[in-house]
């Protein structure tokens, strides 16, 4: 892939981009602060550039007069990067090199772990659960009356080794007008036991050599979002992706009211066919993208946490939420698709991830084993971050877990314009540390509509750095701007005027919302400390850490440690495995092994009540600061405050 | 129980009868003809017989005077016979001694062969394959949230040693309800697997203790009759039986022309729904019956020829009508019941019996293993006659069968006043050698409406040994009795006269009766002397025939030699099993070595082809006489056809 070397003024900063990346995002990767409040649709006009060397695709809107185009003057979020440039921003404010020193940082994301499919083929492990075998059968004649299954399974352990075989009624329903379509030439897909001791199911049959087209989806279940995959069990690839909004939302924002709504009357087949409505309309929409047959997708692996996979299978979730919180039941059976309501084939095999706990759930469970956390010899953390937030700490050897009462704030919850990591929502943001300018990047490049997960890690700690909030989280009041500002008796921080956002109001970020993000941050930082305080590990035993979450892209990880989200450590060690309940998902269709060893992982996974734990109120408590009231604990985060405190005051 | 002597003069006989035993009844089982047209409802007044000694019940009615009365006279078909008895029959036309020798003989039936409940249970084969435990589970608290499958599961393996076990999701969705229904105290009901590589299923839970109340249903599917019987599983016993008609009939009287209906569209889908319509109806009526409550049934056992089977499954039937006759499938898997419409509870699991072929199904397959035919060291034929007839060779190291096309003859169908075994029914008749008047004994002892088959062969058989009919089935036309007469050109024998009956018509038994009447028997006696070199055994070395069907009460061994249906043997060989297809549901339902065994059966049994054996033909043809063109074959019936013949010529 073409790379290109972009060179900023009067920075300094060096960056390496790929061909076609758009100039705003190079620079906030670069830790180059421009304003920029409209997201990077170039309505505001504000992140005029100049380029002195090189060339940009675009980058030119009616906020540029022919003078400002003459002399170079481009808007960053409108360039598309095609060569090795020079770029000069224009630094409004009188800057010395103070300023640039308390510039915002580059960013430092975590490793990405994708599944590496060609190692998994080498290893021998790319063998999906269903698998479709060509048969050309003798026909039945005078001589020779075999009954139909009876021939099909005789000579699939005749030619094939297949024994104990089960059919299932809706293959023999099929069975005697397929044989017949193409003279007894069948394709039939079987579907592999978890164990050992069960038994393989033949699950389809199609007439002809259909072996090339075979299909699996993977289906992660949010409270708030709802992702499927397909894949292409043939060649092991991903298809096409989609998300929807869990229609469950209508009912209750988050698992507890979703519980109390099941409890009404008909309430439980209600949020049940909700959002069996929204998985047929991204299995359609992932259908139809990819343009295949829905009769040859044969499996569908789902995973969710223990509300959600409840509600899915119809199972009266009440006892979640009720003291001792016990769940329905760890393990769930292979079912058929068809008969929870999913408009897939009938031959269709849905496999439920297991859950640990009333709140570690399947999609937890589906981290743990799509990122491979339960085979490493090294001692792992894995945070997700979703609506709420759960712990696994562990190895091969033993595992760990926890919920935390994170709350919904990376997800959007009680922040004011949060929202889920969508179009339109601010991912990336840095602030000037002079005029206090805020510099919004946002998924997709689209006007700003709010605040994603990731984005508030970002707000939070950049400003914390600053010192645009102290350590409770509360803005600094004499500040000259105008950006923050009292309302209703609350402070907030406008990241975006009405006219730049595409909701006609100002996008803010509240006191209130900042609160919210402590006490989320909080519970996940002390959630982590009291797990390997009972398991009696230090956080310096952690050889890494896996970073499992929804919220828009990577998370800048030295901002996460600034805010006190997650321990310090050095950034190499921490990898984003992006969706973890998606990733076990497709894990699970690619490779029968993980559903094979699933089922043992979920025996060896101990579940901490944190809530239960009697030193976890203290450290939570402990925890509810910037980055935490025990400053020691993060002495890189302390010495550089107290560097840039040091520049800021030469200021 | 109570028995009285009976002694009947002229005749000299004596016979011993059960207290309250129908004294008509009891003439005919000695052998006494008594003119009776009208089957016992004291319509005709011809059966009147002097009391001479002892006392009876009843029989009195207006077709007696007063003066009759004070003689002793009563009417034999409405007495009940409470103490001894000596009985004169006024016979009417002149009588000497050798008529008296040609009076029938009397009824010799075949042992009854029922279920030994206390010889399974003393052999410790009384293990049903659902079985209910009963636990006290511990209650979670804040130490102990195990979920519940999770604590179910283990406290089955803890106390019970039962692992591997699989919880249907039906099972989880109860779980969390029913565990605090009444403290965690539960019962839980456990399918086992039919073999030993397979797993035990919990297909139910129950709050308390339920223990004692644990149902089967058995269920034969007949072409044209479906049986059911609600079985106690907790005592072993039959708690309620009921048949009807299969609906299906409407569609078509026997599996070809279902199968032609099946071929329309829509067709399949009902008569799926209609076989289905009968069973919940016979479902409704036994549970009904026996006050039950319908929650405690556990599992359903479904056996039926081949058509049926598909039929109820939704399985294309068309192939099994079609060279080279191949049926969809030998074995089928475990099915909720629910699933194919059965009106029973969602966890109820139903078991459908294998079938051999397109025309040996899982009825005989069932009759095999209910009879215990597959474990006997005795050479055994087991002949079934339904709406067509089976045979089934071999002993516990072989199995032959085959299907004989016998039609439904002995159902009734093809007979003018053919009718199943049901009230009204003429199942036992005999006929005055000289003045060719009937004896009629009826089910249930009401006024004749038709035929069933073992009236028909008794009918045949009387008529045949005193000459009224010769050996191809054609009436003399030169007696001396108005009930032999031509109607539309075809000769027929009145049975009962319309006033008599409950239809208003005559009832008739016509040559083109009798003809097809031969044509079914030829095809079993020639289909198992087939199966016997087809094998290379001789009849003589079959050391049992196992009798199975549905014509009313037993068959009159001596009369179906007579007529050459069976081979000639000693009656003492010859068990009547009654319903086979029923009689192996219910045992399957008492104990799973039946179903554990049947899978090894159905692979034993060789099905052999009649219409592609060469040599079949010419032994049909053979038997299309009375009994047979080869006498010899039957030495003790042509001895005493020539003994009878001597006799007769001498009146």
């Amino acid at each position: 892939m073409t790379e290109h070397n972009i060179f900023f003024k009067p920075f300094n900063r060096k960056i390496v981009v790929h061909d076609k990346e758009n100039l705003l995002r190079a620079a906030m990767e670069a830790g180059i602060h421009i304003n920029a409040s409209c997201g990077g649709e170039g309505v505001c006009g504000k992140c005029r550039v100049i380029i002195e060397k090189g060339d940009v695709e675009d980058g030119i809107t009616e906020k540029l007069d022919k003078n400002d185009i003459e002399q170079g003057y481009r808007l960053a979020c409108r360039s598309i990067v095609r060569s090795d440039l020079v770029v000069q921003i224009p630094v409004e404010s009188s800057v010395d090199e103070s300023v640039l020193n308390i510039q915002s940082t580059p960013r430092v994301t975590a490793r990405m772990q994708k599944i590496d499919f060609e190692d998994l083929k080498e290893k021998g492990l790319f063998v999906p659960p269903v698998e479709k075998i060509y048969m050309e059968l003798p026909e039945p004649d005078a001589q020779d009356h075999l009954p139909d299954v009876t021939r099909l399974v005789s000579y699939l352990y005749q030619y094939h080794k297949e024994h104990g075989l089960v059919v299932d009624l809706s293959v023999i329903r099929k069975v005697p007008d397929i044989f017949r379509q193409k003279g007894f030439k069948i394709t039939v897909t079987l579907v592999r036991p978890i164990n050992e001791k069960s038994k393989t199911h033949i699950i389809n049959i199609q007439s002809g050599d259909t072996t090339d087209y075979n299909y699996a989806v993977a289906l992660d279940i949010g409270t708030t979002t709802i992702t499927g995959k397909l894949i292409d069990l043939f060649t092991g690839k991903s298809l096409a992706e989609y998300s929807d909004f869990n229609s469950q939302i209508s009912y209750g924002e988050d698992v507890i009211t979703r519980i109390m709504y099941a409890e009404k009357p008909g309430g439980l087949k209600k949020l049940h066919s909700v959002v069996v409505k929204t998985i047929n309309k991204i299995i359609k929409n992932i259908v139809d993208g990819s343009g295949i047959d829905i009769d040859h997708i044969s499996t569908i692996t789902i995973a969710g946490n223990t509300v959600m996979t409840q509600l899915l299978l119809m199972v009266n979730p009440t006892y979640i939420r009720r003291s001792p919180y016990v769940p329905a039941s760890t393990l769930y059976p292979q079912i058929n698709a068809s008969d929870i309501g999913l408009h897939l084939g009938d031959h269709v095999t849905a496999l439920v991830y297991p859950v640990i706990s009333s709140y570690v759930g399947g999609d937890i469970v589906a981290g743990v084993m799509g990122s491979g956390m339960y085979r490493t010899d090294k001692l792992t953390l894995l945070i997700d971050i979703g609506t709420n937030a759960e712990i696994v700490l562990g190895n091969k050897d033993w595992l760990a877990c926890a919920a935390c009462s994170a709350g919904p704030a990376f997800e959007g919850g009680g922040i004011e314009f949060g929202m889920r990591a969508a179009k339109g929502a601010i991912e990336d943001f840095s602030i000037d540390p002079v005029t206090f300018e805020p510099m919004n990047i946002t998924i997709d490049g689209v006007r700003p509509k709010g605040i994603c997960g990731s984005g508030l890690i970002i707000m939070v700690a950049s400003m914390f750095e600053l010192g645009i909030i102290n350590n409770i989280g509360k803005f600094d009041r004499d500040l000259d701007t105008l950006r923050i500002r009292e309302r209703n008796g609350v402070y907030e921080y406008v990241l975006a005027w009405k006219e730049e956002t595409q909701i006609d109001r100002d996008v803010v970020l509240t006191e209130i919302d900042i609160e919210n993000f402590i006490r989320a941050k909080g519970a996940i930082y002390s959630g982590c400390q009291t797990l390997c305080e009972e398991v009696g590990v230090l956080f310096s035993d952690v050889k890494q850490i896996f970073l499992a979450g929804r919220f828009g892209s990577y998370v800048d990880l030295e901002k996460a440690m600034v805010v006190g989200l997650i321990p310090e450590i050095e950034p190499d060690k921490i990898i984003y495995i992006g969706n973890g309940s998606l990733l076990g998902a497709e894990m699970s269709s690619l490779t029968n092994r993980i559903r094979r060893d699933v089922v043992e992982v979920t025996k060896k996974m101990t579940n901490f009540e944190l809530s239960e734990t009697p030193s976890y109120m203290d450290k939570y408590m402990a925890a509810l600061f910037l980055p935490h009231t025990d400053i020691d604990v993060f002495p890189k985060v302390k010495a550089r405050l107290e560097f840039r405190n040091r520049k800021k005051n030469h200021v």
